[in-house]
């Protein structure tokens, strides 16, 4: 019996519960206040939102919506509009308090079109405030083991396409280390349907046990109003990418998606300083050396990347 | 003899000038700290910021640049890409420490396109982060009497295009209380460069007094942490607008702009809450009910827009 749409939002829905449960015990503190919304056009979500002792401000969204695409979708997809569509979707934002934690971003998300075109996307990257090599690799590890178990080169071409997509091209910096990230992902890859969605689901079981490791390596990093300062502006650049560059929030607000599900991906506070340039050799700009592309952060990369030593 | 590009962009540097002594006079206790910069593909500008006791972060940005129009740019306007261009302008947004003093743009604009078209463009509008209705009056009434110095409908057609224009479409509110803004002006409505020079000089001449007496105003009212606290969200949607819908932020930074003095509009420190709300009757919420298109603010205004009264 062929999986079905119903079963991978499902399957999803249930995805975003455990993600909630395990978020919960790892801060301690914070608990997760639910909205139901309903889209007019057909389907809805549920959306999560977290302010805790850990997690400052985090959301984990679920949604499955269907109906006609809209112009500009069926526009971008070239096909006629009106095709009808189905999309389900976890999508996950994590803003720490401590500037020595990561700022988190998940998401995984099956798409169908009426004509019978389907694919899966999504992917999971890194945003230090400051750079931990050893946290780089760590994460980029626990990816590459993920993406290992379904397909040799899946981790290398997504990884590549994180860098390429988590680019602030006005800055001509990455927006962390990156990740992977992957679109239109269907059986032309050699792998069906069904393997495929336990590949998502992998992705999206990997997020939790990654994240919450690496809260518990910053635990007992100290810092001060300095580190407070730079954690600020690096949140506004995380501004800068999702409204000007991130394809998933443009197309929301351009058609009339739910916007504060959408903007839940926004730090509680975030600053801006004209042409600020961090002290030359000082640990920010260290972190901004490390914003580039094209960094191998895993033993036994291809020699293409630059190998972390 | 005819009125040349270098004499309307030393015009606009001039502007610059004059502005930038008022507003330190009027903050009494800032300086602005100048940048020259170059364009490598031709031209330059001239940014200036300033970090004073009133404003607490503002910047008024000079430029004339020149050069074969950038891909975007032409396929914008339907010409042949490399068409030769030449640009000139003053651009300034200023956010002050008090919540309950607004936020102010202003911008005025000469673009000559190689094939031989000019127009101006430009505009004032007001953001407060609460809408006193005598200050939105006030204000509106000042760009009337610029406007109607030169033409009896400039006013009622840059106040509705600034309406359309300064539009928060994601949230479907106004990102304040509007003001003039108009584009593409050149001979078709009747006047000469000459006087659509003059007109956008005058618009420029408007800025200062008419923001330095909105500060007067607000100088001695009280505000604590909630009035903070509204502020600091209410900047974030004017980050949102700016990112998400502002078409010369989006150009700009699309196309290799000097994104420091693009960006130089973005507030200091912005807040974004999870579907936050104000108490309804509070003051917040009053403001709020402002945020619409087609509130008519000045007296003997025509009737097709909502009478203040």
């Amino acid at each position: 019996m062929n999986l079905d749409k119903y079963q991978i939002s499902n399957r999803f829905q249930q995805l975003q519960e455990k993600i909630c449960q395990q978020l919960e015990m790892a801060d301690g503190g914070g608990r997760f206040v639910e909205d139901l919304w309903e889209r007019p056009e057909g389907g809805g979500g549920r959306t999560r939102v977290i302010e805790g002792r850990v997690i400052e401000k985090g959301g984990v969204n679920f949604s499955a919506v269907h109906g006609s695409m809209p112009d500009a979708l069926a526009k971008n997809m070239n096909l006629p509009a009106g095709t009808d569509f189905f999309a389900t979707g976890v999508s996950i934002v994590l803003h720490p308090h401590s500037p020595m934690a990561p700022i988190i971003h998940m998401n995984v998300r099956y798409f169908e079109a009426g004509n019978g075109r389907w694919w899966f996307g999504g992917g999971i990257d890194l945003t230090p405030h400051y750079v931990v090599p050893d946290d780089a690799r760590f994460f980029h590890q626990q990816l590459k083991n993920t993406c290992d178990a379904f397909h040799p080169e899946f981790y290398e071409q997504f990884k590549n396409q994180a860098d390429d997509y988590f680019f602030i091209k006005h800055r001509k910096e990455t927006r962390g280390i990156g990740g992977i990230f992957y679109d239109y992902l269907d059986d032309d890859c050699g792998l069906p349907l069904q393997t495929l969605f336990e590949f998502s689901v992998a992705v999206g079981e990997t997020f939790a046990p990654t994240y919450i490791y690496l809260l518990q390596r910053a635990k007992d990093r100290t810092w001060g109003e300095r580190e407070q300062k730079w954690q600020l502006l690096r949140r506004g650049r995380y501004v800068e990418f999702n409204l000007v560059w991130d394809r998933g929030t443009k197309f929301g607000l351009e058609t009339n998606g739910r916007t504060e599900s959408i903007l839940m991906s926004l730090p509680p506070v975030a600053n801006w300083a004209y042409n600020y340039a961090p002290e030359p050799g000082s640990p920010e700009a260290e972190t901004q050396t490390w914003l580039v592309k094209g960094t191998n952060w895993v033993a036994h990369g291809n020699g293409l990347m630059n190998d972390v030593t």
